[in-house]
């Protein structure tokens, strides 16, 4: 089996190849190539049954998108995007890559003319308040971001390309991945992992909003199951809505700060600075609070059934099972 | 007043072409000039008070969109597409009308960075079977055609042009416009204009599909009313969520006919014969049927309230008020 991922030098994209990589197989079957494209080159690394290739570039070179599909991929991993804040603040590179570019591949597939599986990643940013305490699947998406807006012309694309046999694609709306490892960034949403993420590494973190703020999480190593899962999902068990909001851990932030106190225990909650931020809490707001997930449940797709799992896959993965205690 | 009108020579842009010019004002001002634009020249005509243009070309041409856009029309009625039919047999013409031309309309109007009202005709069709016996406002759009997949794009771009403050946007979906005037077309929803437009016409009419069908309608005056009701509302009052399901009449087709027998006799209904097709049927059965339409009644847009009204327009309008008796 050959498979492309793009993005694969991002976060997710990252722990998708190591994934791979240790499993050897994807949906039962050998991994036999893998091709691993964005527009900065991916760590370079070995598998030893299976041919490794880095490619660097922009998708919107079309003729070197229809190179990689040339190859005939049997599962693209589509993740390369521009993220939220940086396609609200330069609108032609939000849709020139998350609307253009995903045509663009979805297009070079459709040309090549071989029906192969696409997971695509899309978001809760599809989502717009007002929302109801739980949404469920069948709520309308009314982003009020340009990225939400991107990715739900996205969805729309896979769905139709799906629907007239062009591939077989699965949408997954990714809930916000906690505990982010690596630095702190300037997303609005960066608190979230924030406050695990650094009291656990012994460093002072931020609170910019309330702790009733109630958000929904998976950890990275979920987002990798869900796209694992994606991957070899029965298309006719799916039918014709192609988008499916993945499950997560709907939490008050003063839960999550629990769940850090229970596991640190309280020297480490310490670390958390509350620091009001209206312009944060704003932002918050309008983001959806908890999913229903219903269909993605049956489908068999899975997360974290609590905040203390979410922060013991953070321990796991990147503290090496331990924790730094200051 | 400037006005433009995209697909102005269609069925639609004739009416509301026809209305403009009697009532001489829009939203309370008065008309001075009328730009007309179509694949095909639309009907000459004049009005006292505005100097009209017809306009001939295709909306993929950008310096011509941007020449029209360089008038700076205060509304720009954006009625021009491809329909659902032809947007399935012809994939890339579907996608390059419906998706590409709006987009690089809406594009030359945030270019030309003078904020108008755009109202954009979108349709049902962005929903998909299966649904629930009432579509309430917040049920999600999962369009089963190409067609009804690139009204949904426009929609989304529609709103986030709108909340960018590119242009001020309304989105209307109709819901089947019936009656239609004209003769009987290939359309799988023609038959409920046919059942009523032919047999008061003297002819005969096929119904391909059970009596029980339940399905939404609107005369053309109450669409040209939509349109006319959404150049003029302020946009606050309908914030962020631009797009809008238009009010209708939802009755069975049993009816219809049953409407069709009290205003014009039972000699009339005869002219209506029953040849089962299961492929229109099959189609029919992934339409919605009937509409919640809340927010647009709260807004004050107005359809018919029964069906027996949408026959008498037909006749008002298309039948010089009078019925013709075989």
């Amino acid at each position: 089996m050959r498979i492309l991922i793009t993005g694969a030098a991002g976060m997710v994209g990252r722990k998708l190849t190591a994934r791979l990589a240790k499993d050897g197989t994807l949906a039962g079957q050998k991994i036999t190539a893998l091709d691993l494209h964005d527009i900065v080159p991916s760590d370079a690394f070995s598998m030893p049954s299976a041919h490794v290739s880095i490619h660097v570039g922009d998708l919107s070179d079309t003729a070197a998108v229809a190179g990689l599909i040339a190859a005939r991929p049997d599962v693209i991993f589509h993740l390369a995007g521009i993220v939220s804040g940086e396609a609200e603040a330069n609108f032609d590179l939000g849709y020139g890559v998350n609307l253009d570019s995903t045509r663009a591949l979805f297009d070079a597939v459709r040309l090549e003319n071989y029906q192969p599986r696409i997971v695509f990643t899309s978001s809760i940013a599809v989502f717009g308040a007002p929302f109801p305490d739980v949404i469920p699947d069948e709520f309308h998406p009314t982003p009020l971001t340009s990225y939400g807006t991107q990715k739900l012309m996205g969805e729309a694309l896979l769905a139709d390309y799906t629907r007239r046999g062009f591939f077989d694609g699965i949408g997954i709306r990714l809930p916000t991945i906690c505990v982010r490892p690596g630095k702190p960034n300037k997303a609005a949403s960066g608190f979230f992992s924030g406050i695990i993420r650094e009291p656990l590494n012994g460093r002072e973190a931020i609170l910019p909003v309330p702790r009733s703020v109630v958000h929904t999480h998976a950890s990275p190593r979920s987002a990798v199951g869900f796209l694992i899962h994606a991957a070899g999902i029965d298309g006719n068990k799916v039918g014709p809505r192609r988008n499916l909001s993945m499950p997560g851990v709907g939490v008050t932030v003063g839960e999550q700060i629990e769940s850090l106190e229970r596991i640190a225990g309280s020297d480490v909650v310490k670390h958390i600075r509350e620091e009001p931020d209206q312009t944060i809490w704003r932002i918050v707001q309008g983001w959806p609070t908890r999913f229903e997930a219903k269909r993605a449940l049956e489908l068999g797709f899975t997360a974290e059934s609590s905040f203390d799992d979410i922060i013991r896959v953070y321990i796991e993965d990147e503290l090496q099972g331990g924790l730094l205690r200051a």
